[in-house]
């Protein structure tokens, strides 16, 4: 690594320093880690004691402030150190191997320049794959499906048959798009399989994963669109629609039918219930259970999920329960006496 | 695609018709998308509305109804549903491959007739596969399982040894069945790995879930019995038994050492701790906690998991908490000075 | 199996006999299915009944008691449980193969003294591996990991690029260990990508469950701290230091910079919020959320965790929230009219 100055990294991110322009940084780092060859970063308030003992070489923050280091102030910190990382370390490099001959690759599939297929790979019939994508080893794209450009499936993921992959989609390691989704007839108390129609539809610069289960449709395509990203072990429902921009946590479970707009943010475990609809910009808290349809803006936690402000509030009272029903029985004890005493005086 | 008649369709799942018999129908869409040579269906009260705005060819319910479709009238319009989504779509066809020389195949491994395995699939040392069974590239097959007929396997699922498999089951992509329960004895601070020595029985049309773990028992078998259909990422204890005809929906955590009764129904990410007894036709609600035994025909929800009744309202009362105080705390001061006024009436 | 004494096994793990020393026992069963030649143990009261009516050849257990089964007495029955199963039924057998020539392994990649490398198993450059080894099919080694002696991953388990694994690591069916964290900084409503730079450690006797997904740090490492014991489908968020002798049990969700500390025990689909410090022999029952810093010792409970022996109560207590606004708005009649005849008494 050979590092760049504080000002060129100014400069590349828009910001301005206070301290020393000509320091020489060579990776970036965590506020209570990085050395003084390193950047780091500050946005979160609870760190902010580590601001002032930090040993790192400069800090990148919204606001002057106590600290050692080096400062370079931009607007976004977070976005800066996004660009200054990219910039450092870039984003991980894949071997150009080429078409591995160990790859099963069926005749009828088509394969865009520059792609680098690993061993063990298997394209079925009818397969289309745009330029520069990247399968790892272990990787299955089932029959008649379509992947755009610069794609990069890592290993042992997954794709069932004729879903449709936009551009610069990744999919983790063992994530898994398209299965059958849960959809039985109940008759005579027996399960019958419904046929699963439709497809999965992975739209341009979505993230996957891993471990992750998307359900195809049962008729209408399940969709995830452009932007969303989405944590390990999450499932998706057969037939819902995940709006653009979206962040799935990992473990989040939504189920089918459901309509998701756009930059949504639902935190970790959260389970939704199928066939409802979650507004625009919505964020729901880790562990949330939605059981309704919740209106733009809305900020909600709980199961059930409630307003957030409130449920704050509602759900730390559960602790006081104990102590609530005590008073309430001395306040019956107490009422039973004035009573009492009423019914002398009269 | 080349479709039937509304009248075919209806001798075929044995309903009757209120509309145009003729009608050709080419495939099964939903009722907001169905257009004029789709057949839908209605079962789910919240879509009313849309049966009577909907532009599909004909709908399936269960009585008569204001609708502009010609109207498929049956007793289960959702099996009915199912049925003519088999005769229009039908299941996927998986093709018709034989055994591919890039398996890795024991040669005590012994096949069934018209079995498909794809490249990278492994069966190991004694494995028996029954007849017509397909598995997908990545799979892996332990040593001395044993493997009814009509079985499909997609890409990357894995049975580890000594599993005993029925007919006609399925495993979606990435699925683990029979991988070590977990089985520790803590001495001294240090977790000692116990061997686990029993299988996982998964009987016969059992469906499981991609990413699905299942356990092997640490001495009992774990089993699923006929008939059950398990979600995606649904993790089963060593040693539990699942009663069959149950449905266990994505996500859903039974720990070990629990027996559950036949159909029954567990909501997405219900949790269900180890030693307990659920009985038969129980249903939990989804992300319910269940801590002690159910009984049969127990409709639960709410963690703790209590009857659904009476959970529903108590549940919903959390978010009045808050206001609950403040009465109390009115109370109790309304009290302080009636007690004062009574202090002073002696 | 040939079977060992009664006696030999107490002396096998330090314990005495109450009954027949001469027994042959062949194996280990549960109390309610073990025979005349199979050894059971007690531990968990709930089973009490069955002691008493077990036809287990031999019981072990803490105290002697009432059962016909004859007795080995020992401090830690669990664990002598463990020793004597190890003893009858030994671990899993690993087949010799050798290094398959269907793997694909990098001239670059080393490899100890007697690994056992699967058909389709791929090793990338620079890979390092220890002794005795052993890598089912589809298992996947990013670039530059370095992996210590005695390691088991099973089939299509995945480690990424520079990973460091201890010795005597277990990974199960389909885990993926060092995938990108879910890092992504959100500038203008586009969600950039964060290079992931750190990588993951497990240290020494860890054990990852079937389905994981252990995230790579930002920039810091996640690390696994020595006899962690990980069940299925857990997710471990970036930069996350889980300390040593751990026991996270399937389903748990930890978000990135946590702080574990050492001998902790999460129950099944617990969640613990990120940036937040739990302390030493930490107890959370299942489906706990974890939303602040937890002091070492402690037991918690509920979503919103709080102090177990308050949370069994407290969530309780949620059950009979319609009771006690019922009791509220009585208390409020009831005063409203005290206050009324209070008015008159004037």
């Amino acid at each position: 690594m050979q590092g760049k100055t504080l000002g060129e990294l100014a400069s590349h991110v828009g910001g301005r320093i206070h301290g020393n322009a000509d320091l020489i940084i060579v990776s970036a780092g965590t506020l209570d880690k990085a050395g003084p060859s390193d950047i780091t970063f500050f946005s979160n308030r609870k760190y902010e004691s580590q601001l002032k003992t930090t040993t790192a070489g400069a800090v990148i923050l919204a606001a002057q402030a106590d600290t050692p280091a080096s400062q370079l102030i931009v607007e976004d910190p977070y976005y800066a150190f996004m660009q200054i990382v990219v910039l450092l370390h870039g984003h991980r490099e894949h071997k150009k191997i080429g078409v591995s001959p160990s790859a099963s690759i069926a005749p009828s599939a088509v394969l865009g320049a520059d792609c680098h297929i690993h061993p063990f790979v298997t394209l079925s019939d009818g397969v289309r794959v745009g330029d520069r994508c990247i399968f790892y080893p272990g990787v299955f794209i089932g029959p008649g499906v379509q992947i755009g450009d610069d794609c990069i499936f890592y290993a042992n993921a997954v794709v069932y048959d004729d879903c449709r992959i936009g551009n610069r989609v990744i999919l983790q390691a063992n994530a898994t798009v398209g299965e059958d989704g849960f959809g039985f007839s109940t008759h005579k108390g027996i399960h019958h399989k419904i046929p699963q129609v439709g497809r999965v539809v992975l739209e341009d610069d979505v993230e996957i994963g891993a471990g992750c289960g998307i359900e195809r449709g049962t008729l209408d395509d399940t969709v995830i669109a452009k932007g969303t990203k989405v944590g390990d072990m999450v499932t998706i429902g057969h037939g819902t629609k995940v709006g653009p921009h979206c962040l799935l946590v990992p473990q989040v479970g939504v189920a089918g039918s459901v309509t998701l707009g756009h930059h949504c943010v639902l935190g970790g475990q959260v389970g939704v219930v199928g066939h409802i609809k979650i507004g625009n910009l919505v964020n729901i808290g880790a562990q949330a259970g939605v059981i309704g349809n919740v209106p733009d803006g809305s900020i909600i936690v709980g199961s059930p999920a409630i307003d957030a402000n409130k449920a704050r509030r509602a759900y730390a009272l559960i602790a006081d329960l104990p102590e609530m029903r005590k008073t309430i029985r001395l306040l019956q004890r107490q009422i039973g006496e004035l009573e009492g005493k009423e019914d002398l005086n009269k």
